[in-house]
Order: C-alpha cells, then sequence, then structure tokens
C-alpha cells in the first residue's frame, strides 16, 4: 500500500428512490389547463406525457423521478419540481435536465430510470460520484 | 492509452433492492414489548417509527432498507438486522449506520434510500465503490 | 486545486430499474417447452426457476433484471433477453453474465438487484463507472 501514488477523495455518490401510485395525481382531463400539472411540470414534459397512451401513468412516472432526485438530498433538494426535468433520449431514455448548465455543472450528474406497472410508477435516480485527485 | 498514468483498481461497488408488503411485518399494538421489533430494530429506530402516523409502515421502510443493504453482499450480508441502524439526517433522509465507526471504515460506504406506497414500501442501498491507486 | 496530480475522465455510469407483474409473463406448466421461455431465457436460467418455489414469480424477477440491464441503455440495450443470463451465486446473490468474456469486459461492469412481493418483482442494475486516468 506504500507504493499508491495518490489518495483520492470521492465527492458524495447519492441514490434516492421513489414509487408512486397514480391516485397521488390529480385526474385531469386538460393538464394543459390543471394547476397541478402546469406548477409541477414542464411544457415538455407535458406534451411528452399526453402523447402517452396512459397520460396519468406517464405523468406518475415523471413525478417519481423527480421525488427520487430530490431524495438524492444536498442541492438538487432545494429546486422545485419544475426545475428537475425530466426528458427523453430519442431511444426513450430518460434523462435528468436542470434549469441551465451552470447548474448541471454546480450539482453534479444525475441518472434517472423509470418503471410502470399497474397504476404505479417507480423510479430511482442516482448522483455519480465525482472522484478528485490529489497528490501523496 | 500508453500515456496513461496508472491503472485503477476499484473496489467492489454494489447494489441490493427490497420491495415489502406491511403485511410481512408482525401488527402489533406496542412494539416496544414485541419481541420481533425489539429483535430486528434498535431503540433509535423503535422511537422513530412509533412517533409516525403509520409506524407498522414506517417499520416496514427500515425493514426494507436493512433488506436491501443485505443485497449488497460481503461483510455486511452476515450482520443482524439490529446491527444496521438506519438513523434520519433532520431533513429526513435515511442513512445506514453501523455498529462502530471500525465497521463503518472496514465495510465501505452505503447510500440508502426508502420509499412508501399504499401498504408497501421498497428500498435501494448502494455501497459506494472506492478506488485505490496503483502506480504504473 | 492547482496540485491535483491528473484529470479524471470517467466511463459513464448507468442506471435502470424495473417493476413487473407476474401477469406479463405467460402462465405454462412446463416452460420448458414454452416458446417464450425458451426465447428469452437461457437453460441454466429455466432450470434455477423451475426449481423454486414459486416458478413464474422467478421468471418475473429474471425478466426484472434483464428490463433494467436494458434501460442502463448503450450496448447493453440492443442484446436480446436471452444474452443477458442471470446467474446466481452460491449465496443466492444475482449476477448478470454476457455471452462470452469479450463482451463482458467491452460492455463493462454491471451490478443487478432483484426483490419479489405478491405477485410482483422489481429489479435495480447499475452500470460500474470505470475511471481512466490522464497525464495532467
Amino acid at each position: 500500500m506504500s507504493d499508491l501514488v495518490s489518495k483520492v477523495s470521492p465527492d458524495e455518490m447519492a441514490v434516492g428512490i421513489d414509487i408512486e401510485s397514480c391516485q397521488t395525481l390529480p385526474a385531469s382531463a386538460d393538464p394543459w389547463s390543471d394547476s397541478f400539472y402546469r406548477e409541477n411540470f414542464t411544457a415538455a414534459e407535458i406534451a411528452y406525457c399526453v402523447r402517452q397512451a396512459d397520460p396519468r401513468l406517464a405523468f406518475c412516472g415523471l413525478w417519481s423521478a423527480k421525488e427520487a432526485a430530490f431524495k438524492c438530498g444536498g442541492k438538487i433538494a432545494k429546486l422545485a419540481p419544475r426545475e428537475i426535468e425530466i426528458v427523453h433520449e430519442p431511444g426513450g431514455q430518460p434523462r435528468l435536465r436542470l434549469p441551465n448548465e451552470s447548474a448541471q455543472a454546480a450539482f453534479g450528474d444525475y441518472q434517472v430510470s423509470i418503471s410502470h406497472s399497474t397504476g404505479m410508477a417507480i423510479a430511482v435516480c442516482v448522483k455519480r460520484s465525482q472522484t478528485i485527485l490529489v497528490p501523496p
């Protein structure tokens, strides 16, 4: 062990998990005009969810992902739900996006995953640790 | 690739997940005097759970977190449930605490997260990998 | 910060989660002769599941683990379910195995965990990040 070239001081890795019943979210024929959805989801998120076969279940998944991100603690836990945007890659994979690049750099890097079953959604969020090297 | 200054030998990262129905845990009017709760939870955990709106659901969450920790395998899997204490930060975030500091150092660093829905709890536990640097 | 010996360029860490109802999988008195099970599970997986108290729930857990792996994205998402084999350590811990050693090296290292409750399974998969060191 004496020949280690340096020590490693890892930044905080963190994990959050969430399970939500769709019943948690208000039923709404038009989420675009519903105050709950307008306050908690971005326009891009609403546009994504209303395109899905079961919009309420889709919203439930995004809600679950935001909750999982909050549960990672730290700076991200102080954001409002609408400030944590869940976008989808062309292949369908969800990705967490913060309001601007400086927030993204300051908050660190988060990975999310979402899954649905009958009437419920679960999500997990992991904050990637950042390894900082210090001289021996 | 020839100009890498060193190789990296990461310690084992590990992950465990658990889902539990509250029905798994015995109903009890007084967990303080119930052998199941006394054997599997610390005094601090019992004190925390009986203060919650739904004590059995709270116990179910802690139980799920302990199970998720066991599923990470390795040394932690050999502990008794009562030796893996789940404490809560002032902000409500759960944290896994091992019996003493030397165990904490030897076992590595675990992050847990817990979520509840109607009558069930889920939890995830991630063992942080520790990067050890070796000379090239 | 000026005395850092090197920068670190981490490979992509990734996470996937999945929840499945057993109803998703076809009921079968003999999975060995059922095309769904033969197409999606290896012989070792079928042999494992039919030995369990509730074979369909066991298959549901493995299916959930494969889905969680797909959700990590990247190269592993292009495999067929049968190419992601879930084996079990002597202690019962699940482990993800790719078809051959070169795939395992190229795809990176995945950790999985599975849990069951009444009629459903959940799983999480984490792709370990690989730290590559570059000279300062």
